[in-house]
Formats: structure tokens, C-alpha cells, sequence
């Protein structure tokens, strides 16, 4: 399964495409997507969506995922974050992807552990699980590529947890009629 | 001339095209985009895009107008009225429409001629305009063709105004070196 990450902003824009083989996790693809401060808002948003149509066209990802947006943030940059959160999507919805949304605390946890890990530890987590040695050219690069990691351990771990009744059960006993 | 005006907003996008031909300004259509509070982030984001692409290709406008967004609103409504925006701008992008935006005081302005007009004086002006006789089925309509008003007066006006240098002047003394 390939698993596109889309970590949207308002002048950069990460992305990242991890292939998932079991516990297996490579990086096919990573990347930003980045606007000039002097770019009119049409420009802006263009180069969000047609960068990530070309980047779904060229890998074909199963699977979309984007970060909910951080809603600390005053309220003029949430209104621009939310226009490139809506191409973004929008790119997935015109190629038939799925979408899912993580919270930046949900994609900490399941990359570094912790809800409240840093940046750094973001990072240097994402560069463990997927065997990357080279740098990134910027943090939204591995925040990309950790809101796909944040996926596949959502896609893939209850599968397994929950392999036959049996297990289900064991996990579940308040489910059970008696 | 034909020009598009949009309302965009999280549950209901008003629109509305006005053929303007001097200072003779006609309705050609208008209507609203409704969105179901239980659809998908994608489901209404989509709705919005094709709802406005189609629009579009019927009527084929000559320009995109917008109202930029009411900075006093909450933050995650804010970043829902973003994600509509983006995807409103985009339709616009892919059409190759000529994309204006204007504050709501500036639309009020320009079609009551007061920046603290009430919504009834809003769509009581636009009716008299427009020359409706009948009612919309909500104000995002009157809206959508507010703001489509809004444009026709900036483009069409300061050309009078100004037709020649010494109009220009005339209006503008402080401008002539002494």
C-alpha cells in the first residue's frame, strides 16, 4: 500500500509517500511545495493543487492523509491554511483518494510516542522508521512523510490486533452476550 | 460584461452573474450551493468546486468576484470558510477568470452606499438594481449578486471619473507638482 502525507501551509506545503509491506516502511517520495510571499492567492493555490495532482499522477498512492489543522493560530493565517487545506483535499478528492485526517498530536504519538514530542524528535523518528541517512531540505518535508507513518500504523496495527474472534474477544470481553 | 459574484460560506456558498452593459445592470442567474452538515469535508468541498465550475461553463463570466472573509468569526469556522474559499478561488483559476476580492463593508458601500448596511438593506438594494420582483431563497443570493454589483461599480466607474487628465486633476490637485 503507497500513503500519501500532506502537511499544508500557508507558504510551505510537505508531502510524503511511504510504501507499507507489512511493518515495512519506505520513503518512495518526499518534498515541499513552496509559495512566494509575493504570490496572489490564485497562484498560491494553483501551485498547492497542481503540485500534488503531479505528485499523485506520477506515484499513484492508495491513500490520502492530511494533518487537521493547529487551531492556535491567529485567525487571518488559519483562514490561508485553510484555503490550501482546501485544494489539497480537493487534489485528493478529483483523483478518487481516501481521506483521512490526523490531529498534530496523534501524528507525534505515533511517530515519536509522545503528543507533545518536538520537531527535532519528529524528525529524527521519521529518519529511524523509514532508514533515510541524508537531511531534509525543510521540517514539513518529514512532517509529510510522519502524518503518512501516522496512517499506515493506523491502517495496518488493528488488523493485526484483531486477527480472528478469538483475539477480538480476548481484547473485548464487555462485547461478549451472556 | 458578465461577472460573477460569490458569497462563500462553510454550509450555504451564495453565487450570482450580472450582465452589466453601461450603467445597465442585469441578472442573468444566481442561486445558492447548500452543503449538508453531515456531508464529508471532501463531499462539500466538491460540491462547491463543480457547483461553480458548472456555473461557469454555462454562463461563461468574463469575471471572478469574491468577498474576503469576516475576520470576527471563531477560528475553526474560519478555517472551514478557508477550505470553501480555496476550492471557490481554484474553480476560478481553472477557468481562467480574472479573480477580485472586496471587504463586505466594500460591498455594502458600493450597493447601499453605507459600510454598516443591514442585510435586508443589502437585498432591498439589489432587488431595486437589479429591477427583481421576486424574493431569494436566501440572502447568500442577494449576496453572491451584491458582490457581482460591487465589481461592475469599481470597473465600469473610475473610467468615467476619469476619461480625461484634466478630469483627473480636477479630482486630484494635490497630485500637480507646484
Amino acid at each position: 500500500m503507497l500513503i500519501l502525507g500532506v502537511d499544508p501551509g500557508s507558504l510551505v506545503t510537505g508531502f510524503g509517500i511511504i510504501e507499507v509491506k507489512g511493518k515495512q516502511y519506505r520513503r518512495l517520495t518526499s518534498g515541499v511545495i513552496t509559495m512566494r510571499p509575493a504570490d496572489s492567492v490564485a497562484i498560491r493555490l494553483r501551485k498547492v493543487y497542481d503540485g500534488l495532482v503531479e505528485v499523485i499522477d506520477v506515484h499513484h498512492p492508495d491513500e490520502f492523509c492530511i494533518e487537521t489543522a493547529f487551531y492556535g493560530k491567529n485567525i487571518q493565517s488559519t483562514l490561508k491554511l485553510g484555503q490550501v487545506r482546501g485544494v489539497a483535499i480537493l487534489a485528493a478528492v478529483h483523483r478518487q483518494l481516501g481521506i483521512t485526517e490526523y490531529s498534530p498530536r496523534e501524528i507525534k504519538r505515533s511517530v515519536t510516542g509522545t503528543g507533545a514530542a518536538a520537531k527535532q524528535q519528529v524528525e529524527y523518528m521519521v529518519k529511524a522508521i523509514l532508514g533515510i541517512k541524508d537531511g531534509f531540505k525543510k521540517s514539513d518535508e518529514a512532517d509529510g512523510l510522519a502524518i503518512a507513518i501516522c496512517h499506515a500504523m493506523h491502517v495496518t496495527e488493528p488488523r493485526k490486533k484483531f486477527r480472528s474472534w478469538e483475539s477480538f474477544i480476548e481484547e473485548h470481553p464487555e462485547r461478549l452476550k451472556q
